[in-house]
């Protein structure tokens, strides 16, 4: 896992559109070394099922939970906690990513939250800060990416995942896939 | 637009399963400065719709047309285009991308691969590289952000689109969005 604590909250998912997507989310976080995936939104076993599937395939990476209140969530941390992580919302409307970047505190670990398909005004008051990769509409995917890559100084793909039973082996022609 | 000519070619789009997703591919390299989207696999109208509405609301910045034989297409820049563009294929199975990324040539512009769901042997041949975001499974979206911001040096997101009807101007607190 990376040195930072990461967690990822997705705002709004709904089960009957946002499934690809929200895998994708998880499987970025899972990726780049994110410690914790809240879903908020619908309840989604099946998505929690796909990335337990990922964890018993290519070792154990990430877990998930369902908040049923993410604004009371997010209210009990900032109000109530000592110490507390700081919180981050990942928006289109908000400051350059890559000159805001390397001030946010990490020392007690960083909320990251990613909207849905309509984010209460309160989440824009209540994180530490509003962050935008790059101000165009484009994907909420990418952007996780890009602000993990950031966050961790571009080492958020050096994790290991314990008891792998796949290994893929870096190649420059074609499949090098090790069964452990 | 950025100073390097970026083309995106996705593989395998099934219209009933992956519309969202293609979508993401789409608007990332648009706001990455991409100049070319190549779609192939099933046809999708409704999909270069959005892509259309986003560049009338927010500026021009990506053309797409949709490619019935990509390996033919591939096939004849490698084999027949002289001063060619180097073609480069994201999988999973690849090179890193950090350190494989500043090596490859960018003077005649760069296709950019996205696989699908099934890619073929042929792919990884044809490729001038095979380059990996990561060697874990996550998200094609990903990979394009994360290997566009290499290979534009974080350069990605400064880009100008003519025409925009709204512009949104980074903000710390809220939106701050101005209709032209």
């Amino acid at each position: 896992m990376s040195n930072i604590d990461i967690e990822v909250l997705r705002l709004g998912h709904r089960r009957g559109r946002d499934p690809r997507i929200t895998t994708h989310l998880a499987l970025v976080s899972r990726a780049m070394g994110v410690s914790k995936f809240l879903l908020s939104g619908d309840e989604d076993e099946k998505l929690f099922e796909n990335v337990v599937s990922v964890n018993e395939r290519f070792g154990h990476g990430l877990d998930c939970r369902y908040e049923k209140s993410p604004l009371k969530y997010l209210r009990n941390i900032v109000n109530n906690e000592v110490n507390r992580p700081t919180v981050v919302h990942l928006t289109m409307y908000g400051e350059p990513f890559k000159s805001t970047t390397p001030s946010i505190p990490k020392g007690n670990g960083v909320i990251v939250i990613v909207g849905g398909a309509k984010v209460p005004g309160e989440i824009f008051k209540i994180s530490d800060y509003n962050i935008a990769v790059g101000n165009q509409p484009h994907s909420e995917v990418a952007a996780l990416a890009l602000f993990l890559d950031a966050l961790t100084d571009g080492d958020g793909f050096n994790q290991e995942f314990p008891n792998a039973k796949l290994i893929i082996h870096p190649s420059k022609t074609g499949k090098d896939v090790k069964e452990v």
